[in-house]
């Protein structure tokens, strides 16, 4: 299908086009100076809704309720677009959610910051990446992460004093957001720095991931919240350019007081079907546009919708626009021959690309967090004391069948992971067995001492790390978690491990539940799986012990691969396939951070070459924890060991683009392998 | 001296005693139901006195104002005492700063509740740790890093719910506390979820570690923060037990609201010199009584005042109370014989602990953390981009200097690492130096997302992690830090250096602030450094390199024993000297993640034993990097490698008492080398 696209030179034309004739402001309302304006908010629209169903995936809901602010902020009231890019003096905006993106960056295209292939090409290698990063056009700030834009932006209003810089700093926000504490740290000491030139916008949208923030997290009297802090604060009209002219106006008579305006919006604004009102009731309190892709026929609606105004906007103006460029999507640049399976229609998840398959196979290679939420649902029938607590994530960490079945037991804490794991903390001390759900990136990292405070406290409390690795890649860095490992493998009698595959993951969560001793990790590849590995019938889960596949060189391998997860494994397949000839077998290996000595002395024997394909950073996974057990054990003498791993910042793209980038698709993986066995020759994907 | 202590029998007969007749209230004010409880609060902070000057360190200034508190919780309100412990419908309470343990362990002794041997050994092996531990009498959460205590209380009000208990949850926390966000999440969600029966208490003592709340980061109108959050609120003077009961009795009367009461209380109460109104105004803003302990001199005459009142309380009640007893400062358990120094007076630290001296030494053997202190303030002469951020740790990490000399480039945050982290980060994109200032605990873990974050941005920042490692030991596992370098190591580009001694401090800050070109984290032990270390005559520093100490093995080492840190080190000097005849050599190894290659193949010619001695878990430290780098150079062939750090949680105790348990003095090392390099016999220490 082709994908209809307003360049850049159609917003020129708008922009250049005379300011209308005056209109009687009691019947037009706000419209009569910014009918302009209103054009280029409903063409960028059309843009972010395009460049969305191009990568196939990416936040509507919040591109939409943002897109009017956005406008606002850079065609009436930033000095930014009137400096040359990097001015001292410049007026800084970045969105601390960050997942508004797509409606940024189309705006940032109206305005001539960003070129139309970086935007065609989001969420690709080479395009922009899936949330902020700094280096790419326009972005003041790396951001996806929520929570932490407060705090950059009163830094940067604090550096821009100290530096006798001219300029304000313009910090947009979502209202579930606003669950994350640190935010509170930030309100508190921009309003005793007396940091007036700092305007915090809350895209007050009131829906998070899921739900209704009303439902999830409900947070009560925001501007109250906001004054109690010190903070001058007015509320209005998100969508009205003239509403929020004017509460800026009245914010700006506090001159040494931090001001936010809470902009009341619509999530999914201008697109009938996704404006949360009726998308709520027709979901039935689920918000199915938060993130994704819509079909081909809901994109043609969405965007007929929007074209119905931009042509009804023109016409007012008198111009006569030029019809959208129609450009193709993209098709993946699969770094091996494969059949690409279709993604998933999956709108509710926050990243829905998906690795490409490796391994064909007749029967469907399933998904690891789905067979999470199926058996996490039967243990909470096994055991009563098992509670599960959610970071606003339930739809992707598949807690729905939990929740249904044992709602008095389900606890959503909202954007909150340091109060979620400490929460936890509470309740394993009373007796419960509390399985804390959130992804990766956020729960090891943002709430890693909460983590540590609990293991000091003797408790079992299950972590489960959605989301964990590589991909998918298309939301970006700040989603991507590749230092999980490290950061729990250093807390005493914590135990990490990864599935596989379905049977391995219910396999393990039971392990976790019924036997374990201490605190533990489960990390789960967020997304189907790409391919049926080649298990052998399985006969129970030994601790610390991995499991040979099946493949041509099963019987007498020279060569050992030892990976995990869906993705990775099935790469390493694909690797051990293309080497047949130097009898490479392949061990999954879902213990990250314990391995039984004895065993792996026993898969040894006869191997001369031993290799580890970590969906981590070299540092800290699992290549390093069998570093030191063959080290141990005494077993790295007359056999080769390599590790490899994710070497730098994680890269942002389609999974296939991805894993080539970093030499970790099958035939990188392959070839890497065979210099190392041959000694010589082969080629090596550069990175 | 001789330390005078009230031993249990005295408080059973002061609450066995009949009441007193009622007086006149208009006239005794609140006294005239709680002599009884006065006296044992006047008692219980001679205790706390008592063992604070027994353990040489703890928190004075917060066990003071918050005894009341605990007293009234206790003894007028909760039923804890009157049900046996672990009860499941028992009232819970605990502290969430934790840093008031004493007075708190002082009303637990007095309740019957802890044994006064555990008391008497405040913060030794086998006594009650620096901060409440889980598993230690009476302690109903581990407490210690801030800001995690409402969370987990509405965890367990949540669990009492679920589980059908009776009770109710009191959480204590500070003010200063309060600047932490965590809490705010718990807020929230404690008002969504309408946990009725979580009550919290702050201790609005209005001071925090080193100054006012006011001068460091004011917190505005609290009561107002908790309304709008949906608290039910009283504010209340905090050591008046009447006045007490009746801002519970207004709140009880919002069921489903949880409650809050701002107690107002003086820091220090009860102590003429060290009550914050005098001790603020004498300190000219520095309040010198938030942790450490008195001088003989001064001890004697905070106890004296404290006893003048108990006297005439109990004249008041007619009771004639025995003498306390008068009980021995216990002599460290050295391991090993050596001259103990006087610990310095440095009563605005959090830990004043120091380790044994390990290596005799005319010359001062200096402490690193003073030498940073200095060669941040002469650095920030030198660039006038460099800022420094403080999170309530000013005096601890030395930061005044640079405070005095360039007050507009010193940012104090107070207690909000997040925040800290991510305003660096938003200085940094505007082209300052941030250097950011806090505990390690703190700082690698609690704000480890951000600082990938900031990573992620490409910017360079530099963050001091105070107090790294094992020691001091006292205040227990949430202060000591030895998961840091895993926390940071994964972080791609990111440095981890630590130096140990006052030339190697200025030299890799140096280093970092001249020519580091990514983020880094310079480690740093708190206090004093127990041994000057025999450094050759420096020629610069290498990246990547360490120096060999000079010692009786210098000219020929057989074993390397790689080690960093001036405690750890000089213990490992220690243990080099007591393997003379092995020739074991003892390089200083700044360098904790990045080895260079050359000079470790060059360095370990002829050397046939490799050791390393991480101050930090095995899991990520030096060890993890020394052995990935000794397998990629192909180093390990024909040499043995033995890595020894910290296993388990961190021992709480003296340092001596720390290291030996561990089996990490020289002694406990020399064994464990000898072991290794003779392969047979020797002691090795049992741990």
């Amino acid at each position: 299908m082709k994908i209809p696209f307003h360049p850049q030179s159609t917003f020129d034309a708008v922009l250049a086009a005379p300011a209308p004739a005056p209109l009687d402001p009691e019947l037009h309302m706000d419209l009569h100076v910014d009918l302009r304006l209103r054009l280029v908010a409903e063409l960028c629209r059309a843009n972010a809704l395009a460049a969305i169903k191009l990568a196939g995936s990416g936040h509507m809901g919040s591109s939409l309720s943002a897109l009017d602010l956005f406008t606002w902020l850079h065609f009436k009231v930033m000095n930014t677009l009137a400096l040359s890019a990097g001015h001292p003096d410049r007026d800084i905006f970045f969105s601390s959610k960050g997942h508004d993106a797509p409606g940024y960056y189309a705006v940032l295209h109206a305005a001539g910051r960003v070129q139309q292939d970086m935007l065609l090409a989001l969420r690709r290698r080479g395009g922009l990446e899936g949330h902020p990063v700094v280096g790419q056009p326009g972005i003041e700030a790396g951001t996806g992460s929520l929570g932490m834009g407060l705090s950059k932006g009163a830094g940067m209003a604090e550096a821009k004093a100290l530096l006798g810089r001219g300029g304000r700093v313009f910090v947009l926000t979502g209202d579930g957001e606003l669950q994350e504490g640190q935010n509170y740290e930030a309100l508190r000491r921009a309003a005793a720095r007396g940091l007036g030139r700092l305007v915090a916008v809350v895209d007050c949208n009131r829906v998070q991931s899921d739900r209704s923030v009303e439902d999830t997290a409900p947070l009560g009297d925001l501007g109250a919240k906001f004054a109690s802090f010190g903070w001058a604060v007015e509320t209005c009209d998100g969508h009205g350019f003239r509403a929020l002219d004017a509460a800026l106006a009245r914010l700006d008579q506090h001159k040494d007081k931090p001001k936010a305006i809470i902009a009341e919006t619509i999530k999914g604004r201008g697109v009938s079907f996704m404006e949360h009102p009726r998308a709520l009731a027709e979901g039935h309190g689920l918000y199915r546009w938060h993130s994704g892709a819509p079909t081909d026929e809901l994109f043609c609606s969405a965007h007929a919708e929007v074209t119905a105004r931009v042509d009804a906007l023109a016409l007012e103006l008198g111009l006569a626009l030029p019809a959208p460029l129609l450009v193709d999507r993209p098709e993946p640049q699969a770094p091996t021959p494969t059949t690409a399976t279709p993604a998933t229609a999956t709108p509710t998840t926050s990243a829905t690309a998906t690795a490409t398959p490796a391994v064909s196979s007749a029967v469907s290679p399933g998904n690891v967090a789905a067979a999470y939420g199926r058996a996490l649902a039967e243990l909470g029938a096994q055991r009563p004391e098992l509670v599960v607590l959610d970071g606003d994530l339930a739809g992707d960490c598949r807690l729905d069948e939990f929740r249904a079945r044992f709602p008095e037991r389900f606890f959503e804490i909202g954007i909150a992971e340091q109060d979620m794991v400490s929460a936890a903390g509470g309740m394993a001390l009373q007796g419960l067995l509390p399985v804390v759900n959130s992804f990766a990136a956020f729960l090891a990292s943002r709430a890693n001492e909460q983590i540590y405070a609990n293991a000091c406290e003797g408790t079992k409390i299950i972590y489960a790390c959605h989301y964990g690795g590589l991909l998918p890649a298309a939301a970006g860095m700040s989603h991507q978690s590749v230092r999980d490992v490290s950061l729990l493998g250093a807390i005493p009698g914590f135990l990490v491990v990864e599935p596989s595959d379905e049977q391995e993951t219910a396999d393990l969560l039971a392990y976790l539940v019924h036997e374990a001793k201490g605190p533990a990790a489960i990390r789960l590849h967020l997304g189907p799986s790409p391919a049926q590995l080649p298990f052998p019938p399985r006969r129970g889960l030994k601790a610390g012990q991995g499991t040979l596949l099946e493949g041509s060189s099963q019987a007498d391998p020279t060569a050992l691969v030892f990976a995990y997860g869906p993705v990775f494994l099935a790469e390493v397949v694909k690797a051990a396939e293309a080497c047949a000839d130097l009898h490479v077998g392949v061990i999954a290996m879902p213990w990250l951070n314990r391995i039984d000595a004895d065993w792996l002395e026993k898969i040894l024997r006869g191997v001369a070459h031993i290799f580890v394909v970590d969906d981590h950073s070299l540092v800290g996974g699992l290549g390093s924890a069998l570093l030191a057990a063959l080290h141990a054990g005494g077993l790295l003498t007359g056999r080769s060991f390599t590790a490899m791993g994710v070497e730098g910042l994680p890269a942002c793209g389609q999974a296939a683009e991805v894993l080539r980038a970093h030499g970790l698709d099958g035939m990188s993986l392959a070839a890497r392998i065979r210099v190392q066995i041959e000694g010589h020759g082969g080629t090596v994907h550069a990175r």
